[in-house]
């Protein structure tokens, strides 16, 4: 349902003179599921009731029909806003306004949970930008004056964002068979450099830390709609491991949109257990690195290998370490030895 | 002086059977020289001695002579790293090591000090980037395989980022009249929705915060080189504040290294009296904020107006506000009204 259709809901109850009522699924604990087959959490069937006659949910259930409204206008006129212009829009004594950033946020979240549509399509977007490069032509269809126009993403020497449009585009020509997706801008420098796009014959991806969901969305439709499978490599630690498992597993988090996860990309480094077998300078887990991977082990999708094997590694040796590392056997190690060992792997 | 010439000196005094010593300006505050004329900081002629003969200066010394061969090396191969990767390069007991990345970062300056040149032109870059837009082309001189093609800066509806190659491209074909450069993501996207770039006749660049050095260096060619009047627009912060004085006057911490400055950047915006002025959503200052505001009313950049009058402002209004809050008058009043008064004044 597209918020246009949610705000008619609301009119049509009012118009028959009722207090408008929403249901909305539910997004706590106790309603995710994880899913073994697709290996991803998705919301489950419960639902729970909006009530605009109890006065303690009048201003969410106002806030949220008048977020509707500016999820509509710019859908319709095709710009797009940040989270943070969102919550200044309504930062006005006259409107009902937001306590903070994260009640807008939050708002946000539940039409996505109503519409079943994730805030990127209501045009809503955080800031991060992250980078994509690789030897592949693709078409705007957003904004208006760049609908058809074409791009070749090679054209910049340092990547192209992935800014609002990139994900919506058309894949026009493509001469790649894989795409790999790494943390690190130095990483990404480095693979632009010893030219990784020709001698892997991939698309480059930088997510930037945690992955925005433009990247995932991004991603995951060079996956499916391409067939092009994804190499995954991020630091050594618990919060890498964690970037890794949202792109193939997605997020609790995000479990109530649907088309952010790719289950078929595969997690391929750094391991835990590469820190050994290449001998890289390694830094001691801390307190928060070590709780993080207890709760990481009880997770749902780490019960199987890699996952499982490279949490008992980090908790076992208590070590961790970065992709740049690999810089202390050059500047070109990384693309000429490990990368080909691990893509046949 | 390339620091193939630094590396020829230390092999003459080393052929003569000498120990070496080197000779490098010194950094401290009493070698920092406010020059008025260029409204810049610029260090001093007082100089130091690295001398090989005392026990202490021996490993700085290697480590300096390190850096410059990885830098040479960099420099002829014409490929780039991070700071990050430089600090991993050598983190390895049989070379002589680093003790944190602050250790290898300080001996790069000491490189850029003896050299008088910016690790840039080392081809050594932190990771950040930032972004630019506008009706420009422009042909890369590096790396190798780019050299001669050309990119219109239009071409990507999100922008192109600010990476190492950037800085050093020709300017072949500009349709525009003025640069217009803001701090914040959320911004610069605002600006190309509404068409900034035609409306005002400007290009547009995003600096993601502080500046990195790449994006100074690409302002201050476009105001020098292209005589194109520069505008820049920050927060209503003491962090903002100090973002505008970055690029207009120098900072402290690479004043030791020429081409960064734009001395005839206008300061734009956001002042503390736009907050009054055009009513916008404020928040107070933080005990951090005040303590910031008092060290530069005592800075000799400020002595004069409009910073002298705003740092007053602060002080006396004790509020500040993002450039994202004008958000509250429409996505469109911040391009539509304030610029225009702003690009006039």
């Amino acid at each position: 349902m597209r918020p246009e259709g949610f705000l008619q809901q609301v009119y049509n109850q009012l118009k028959r003179f009722e207090i408008p009522k929403i249901k909305m699924k539910k997004r706590n604990l106790s309603n995710l599921v994880y899913d073994e087959e697709t290996r991803q959490f998705r919301i489950g069937d419960k639902t729970e009731i909006r009530d605009g006659s109890h006065v303690k949910q009048i201003k969410p259930l106002t806030q949220l029909v008048w977020i509707a409204t500016v999820a509509n206008k710019l859908m319709s006129s095709d710009k797009t806003c940040t989270l943070r212009d969102l919550y200044y829009m309504a930062k006005d004594p006259e409107l009902i306004g937001f306590e903070d950033q994260k009640e807008s946020n939050d708002l946000i979240t539940d039409l996505e949970t109503t519409c079943e549509m994730s805030r990127e399509q209501f045009n809503i977007y955080p800031e991060e930008r992250s980078e994509i490069f690789g030897r592949m032509t693709v078409e705007y269809t957003s904004p208006q004056d760049y609908v058809g126009r074409r791009i070749n993403l090679t054209i910049n020497p340092d990547g192209i964002p992935i800014g609002p449009r990139m994900t919506k585009v058309r894949f026009i020509e493509i001469h790649a068979n894989k795409v790999i997706v790494v943390e690190k801008g130095a990483v990404f420098t480095r693979l632009l450099e010893e030219k990784a796009y020709e001698r892997f014959n991939a698309i480059l991806v930088h997510t930037a830390g945690q992955p925005p969901r433009s990247t995932r969305i991004l991603v995951r439709r060079l996956n499916q709609e391409l067939r092009l499978p994804v190499y995954i490599f991020n630091d050594a630690d618990p919060w890498g491991l964690g970037i890794a498992m949202t792109m193939t597993c997605g997020s609790v988090k995000s479990s109530h949109i649907p088309g952010l996860v790719t289950p078929d990309a595969k997690w391929s480094g750094l391991y835990a257990t590469d820190i050994s077998q290449y001998n890289l300078p390694s830094e001691k887990l801390n307190e928060k690195d070590v709780k993080r991977l207890l709760s990481l082990r009880n997770d749902p999708r780490t019960k199987l290998d890699p996952w499982k094997r490279e949490i008992d590694e980090f908790l076992r040796n208590k070590r961790k370490c970065e992709l740049e590392t690999f810089s202390r056997y050059g500047l070109e190690y990384f693309v000429n030895n490990y990368l080909p060992r691990k893509l046949e792997g």
